[in-house]
């Protein structure tokens, strides 16, 4: 079996779970890994190469974009007009629309393929939120998120003057409203009030309800656990009060990694253009033989 | 805009629900109803055309198969052949892929979609156990039905000499067995246990803890309530201990229904052959502007 050359570029938190998922993956070939520095070289991807730039590594496939969301336009673009396929798990989701237009364009110009938004939310999450949209057409979903950490808010502490170390914990209180509860170090010479009031002032907490927390290390409370309770109750039909419930609990950057690994796969199988998760058949994510799957999953 | 022309084949206890369930899609028209008896009209159903043979209804674009399971290739096979898609409920597990192979001949050569197995199991649960498998390839997953009633127990039970009614209900007990609570009314000289007895022994049962219980009415316990609780327990990358569990407390028939109608929409949007619901983009099976839908659920 020929296997899918792959390039991981980034190699942080999501990166080094990307690893893992493609070693343990039958049909994936590593081919290197992308990063800024690519003089450092952790001993345990140091069978690969390790590149600065993706031009260096030949006959890539198709590559794993573990950037920070906000460079996913930038990588993806350069790795589409090289010929290569992307996967991103772009999670802002309110860009959602308009990065799917450009990496489009783009993916169709240069005969390739962009799965955007391959992570668990978007991702997996806004497949069970259409599925049960086609089970249930009237109704409301509420996405509960955590007990887990939120990186983006937890950066959003940590960018606040006085903020030593951060962490901010999502708890979910059901209907899709989220309790805030940041534990922070305090840098030496400032007011935790006055830090505290600040971290509530910030436009990523003044609209939820949030509680700052001064601890002694913040290191001892990191945990990369996370969970959603995803509900919705609607009409079938004309026929009222049919009820889904979705949950996890999950190591959050190795469940993204996963994601991002199965759309890779999904990637060599679409025609060019720009996809999110509920535009790609469920089968394309899995390895395996069509009939095979029909027989054991369908 | 141009609503889709449908059609539905079978007048039973899905069809009822199947035309609820068109009645307010805003994308479909209701070509008419075909039964075995068309002279027999019920009252909901007098404003539509309804018909002997699929043949007597012009410009029908897809069929809704609401026929028994084991017609569905005969009816399938009749619609496709006439250039006309179809959308069935195919539910017996172990011949799903051999008929998915004799559709899908049948539709391509006809220039034709069939979606098969598209119900709540087969189907959308279908859906959810192939995302779970891309979450965590490794692992268990365990679907457990009910309480509910098993519409195929209940006929192999009415099958047994001395029943005069039953009802077979599914009890999940976990890890996907079941227990299997069987209530009946006797007919007139039979004895209680020597029926007991031989329903237990049916292939049916005979694998499965089952309860016989006489009863005065089967019909005051029927009830159309069912429920699924769908679990995966698996391994993303190299990480453990991934949980994921779905669940629905549903209207069978109106959710059945319900999912053939999202379908049937589908039905429009694929190229030639069968395919199951794991084959085909979620966001297809969806009403509206495909942007929208990605800035809704993305």
């Amino acid at each position: 079996m020929e296997k899918i050359k792959v390039a991981v570029v980034g190699y942080g938190n999501i990166g080094k779970y990307v690893i893992e998922a493609l070693q343990v993956a039958p049909d994936f070939e590593i081919a290197g890994i992308v990063r800024r520095n690519a003089s450092q070289v952790p001993s345990e991807i140091a069978q690969y190469p390790v590149v600065g730039s993706l031009r260096e590594l030949p006959g890539v496939q198709v590559a794993i974009l573990c950037t920070p969301t906000r460079s996913v336009e930038q990588y993806a673009t350069e790795a589409l007009s090289m010929g290569i396929h992307t996967v991103d798990s772009f999670d802002i989701h309110t860009q959602t629309v308009s990065l799917r237009r450009t990496l489009d364009e783009v993916a169709r110009r240069h005969n390739t393929v962009a799965i955007m938004s391959a992570g668990w939310d978007p991702g997996t999450d806004s497949m069970i939120r259409a599925i049960l949209e086609a089970c249930a057409p009237k109704g409301l979903t509420y996405t509960n998120f955590g007990p887990g950490m939120s990186m983006g808010h937890t950066v959003a502490v940590k960018a606040i003057e006085g903020v030593k170390a951060a962490l901010s914990m999502t708890i979910p209180t059901g209907t899709g409203i989220h309790r805030r509860m940041v534990y922070i170090e305090l840098q030496p010479g400032y007011d935790f009030q006055d830090v505290a009031r600040r971290i509530k002032a910030d436009d990523y907490f003044a609209h939820d309800e949030t509680h700052v927390l001064q601890v002694e290390s913040v290191d001892d409370l990191l945990d990369m656990g996370h969970g959603v309770h995803l509900t919705r109750k609607g009409v079938s039909g004309k026929t009222q009060n049919q009820l889904f419930e979705f949950n996890m609990r999950i190591n959050n950057p190795a469940l993204t990694a996963q994601i991002m690994v199965s759309s890779a796969r999904a990637a060599m199988r679409q025609s060019p253009g720009c996809y999110t998760l509920i535009e790609i058949p469920i089968a394309d994510l899995l390895y395996g033989d069509r009939e095979d799957l029909v027989r054991r999953l369908v």
